[in-house]
């Protein structure tokens, strides 16, 4: 068989396995979960075991110290797949929850009825959890999804797939609600972006370049976010030493992330004094400064930044820092640079806490909090499967009920329209 | 200038304007719908005399007789514009509304806020109240657009152009919120398809022709439904003589729309019965039945239907009527040949109702009603901008929330992540 007929075929199976997911009792559902988490750790052995074959083929080419990190199953990846499986499970089922309801004067009773999305395809870079994550979450939604892995992890993934395959069938449920993508070559992919008619929504999670060619080839809707390029506003009324908490953590907790911030922006009138201090510590980390010109006047050591350091997302050690006029300057260059992900102020004064919120158009606006709770799981959504960056559909994180959609639900005693 | 140039440049203008929108006070907005439906009403005149231009170079180029009515701004056409934008400022303003609110057990007060789209794109065709209906809604959700109608109203709805740029000068608000394209030539609708750094969503209102066209070629989410194939299938225990107004209802009160019935399903227990004086009364109307061959055995006038008969959307007075065995039947035919846009059930039996609902994959799924019911000025939304059939962001009518995305605000003390 030819790539394309595989995708094909797997793509109509999937569409099939959809319309008895969408009717799916919750308990069912919830079954299939903890029985995939039992196998996973029944089979762990088989698991490391197929996980050793990619890791070895990594080493062989060369693959870099963080990507094979990535690629590595342990027990604790294991445990954790599990744990986030039950958990998943635990979380309130959204399907059939009437989100409105409401009568017309002609007697209609109208409702709005969470509903799956019906087929999604994920495709995805090194981690071999997403392929878990993912398939708990589209399964607790209720639909049907496709996976496709990066080539590197060909053999960790059919391993998962194969156990998902046999719990979802022990459990009674379609085995084809959960498939990934057997074919290394990156063809597979194209032909997965064509199947509008049996596909619902694609979600890229992986780099830039991922995400560019899927949204360039896709002809079905994607959810996506291109990068993270994260400002924190410390205002002339900031709480300094919060300040100083929170432009820590935004940088240099987990710098590799799309949450992290990459530009500090300070107002004029408290510079003089956080600069200094802040970039002590910010030093003692590691975290190489490129500042604007006034920047570079407080702190000589500073590299003083070009017009490319403003949009980018170094996702590393780096940060960018801008001294502005105030509020004015601060939202300008957010709208200018930013990537409507995650903006935080750090204030104490009420006014301008509210306007930064109503005027900075990002998927999560913070005050007086660290960007690194953009996440699902942080603000209480329970996992994510993704973050969005553009407004159709999802913006921001995007949780269980992100993957469903509603119907309108209309019952009436013989009503006909005058 | 060329038209890239002018498409671009209006994109950009659009962008900036949608930002002073965002942050707009109600009352401003609601003060500009106004002050627009006030001006129609005076400058009615004016209105007339550029509608005057369309139509007798519609006339001359041999436009048929509906497409003219169509066309043609009367006084009532005016009346019933200004109408519209004075209901549609009198809805409340869904933007700043807190959706949802919860907080985290580490003090995060997390909330889900309605925001504008941002900058919305829409292509239609001949109707020119079209452009003072659209232009209303996008600005009462606070979003900026851009409006593209047919070559062969150009002068009427430049005319309203013209008429709204003033309003909103008057009012004080951006002129560049609502821009309707110059320009004749279809290269600009192209132009348009490819602003996706201005541009966020695209909805496109008219013929399958138009609406594939614009998925065909847009590298901005696009908001649409080629066509409604749809379907009343009266059960065994349908209530007959209700069956038979719905019916009559649902395919001749307005046959040329997109929720008029296409396909009638009967139950074989009730067809003997219920099929002759149904299709009597059809007859009377004019309406060709196309029947399954036991549909051509009750009723010998009927065509035998064809494969093509069964996904036709026919949009005049022709019907596909087919027997079924039962519910198992009708769902599996609305699945095959539905279009996911509007399907009612005419049924007594409880149990079948309630499988009808949850098993029928449509945005809009009836009980006991006619299917000309989806419609978001029917269904409560208060106006409509069109009709979504794909899943993503929207499925069914759209209103003006639907004109609207959500952002996280959080709100915290100096909350790091650990």
């Amino acid at each position: 068989m030819t790539t394309e007929s595989i995708i094909t075929r797997m793509s109509k199976a999937a569409r099939v396995a959809s319309s008895k997911m969408a009717v799916c009792p919750s308990q069912k559902k919830d079954e299939a979960l903890a029985a995939i988490a039992d196998a996973l750790l029944q089979k762990d052995s088989y698991i490391k075991e197929e996980n050793q074959k990619d890791l070895r083929h990594a080493l062989e080419t060369g693959m870099s110290k963080p990507m094979l990190d990535r690629l590595t199953i342990t027990d604790q990846t294991i445990l954790s797949m599990g744990n986030g499986l039950k958990a998943v499970a635990g979380f309130p089922d959204p399907i059939g929850s009437i989100v409105k309801a409401w009568r017309r004067p002609n007697g209609l009773e109208v409702s709005k009825v969470r509903i799956p999305i019906g087929v999604i395809g994920i495709i995805y870079e090194s981690r071999p959890n997403v392929t878990i994550d993912s398939a708990g979450l589209c399964l607790k939604a209720g639909n049907a999804v496709i996976l496709r892995g990066g080539s590197e992890a060909h053999h960790s993934n059919q391993a998962l797939s194969s156990i998902i395959g046999d719990a979802l069938t022990k459990t009674g449920l379609p085995p084809e609600a959960v498939q990934v993508i057997p074919i290394r070559d990156r063809s597979a992919v194209d032909f997965l972006l064509h199947q509008d008619e049996s596909i619902d929504l694609i979600i890229p999670r992986g780099g830039e370049g991922l995400i560019r060619f899927v949204v360039e080839h896709s002809k079905i809707p994607v959810l996506k976010h291109y990068k993270g390029v994260c400002h924190v506003y410390v205002d002339s009324d900031a709480d300094l030493k919060m300040a100083e908490e929170i432009c820590f953590n935004a940088k240099v907790q987990r710098p590799g992330v799309c949450n992290a911030m990459e530009t500090l922006l300070v107002h004029q009138a408290v510079a003089g004094i956080f600069l200094p201090e802040m970039s002590q510590r910010f030093s003692k980390a590691g975290v190489e400064i490129r500042g604007c010109p006034e920047t570079c006047r407080i702190l000589p050591k500073a590299t003083p930044a070009i017009e490319a350091d403003w949009p980018a997302e170094y996702l590393d050690l780096i940060l960018a820092v801008k001294i502005v006029s105030g509020m004015d300057e601060a939202i300008t260059h957010i709208r200018t640079y930013g990537s409507q992900h995650t903006d935080a102020v750090i204030t104490s004064d009420y006014q301008r806490s509210r306007r930064f919120v109503r005027e900075v158009d990002s998927s999560v606006v913070l005050v007086n909090a660290s960007t690194r709770f953009n996440d699902g799981g942080e603000l209480g959504l329970g996992a994510e499967i993704g973050v969005s960056t553009s407004k159709l559909h999802a913006f921001g994180p995007m949780g269980v009920e992100e993957l469903t959609t509603t119907k309108f639900v209309v019952f009436g005693d013989g009503q006909i329209r005058t």
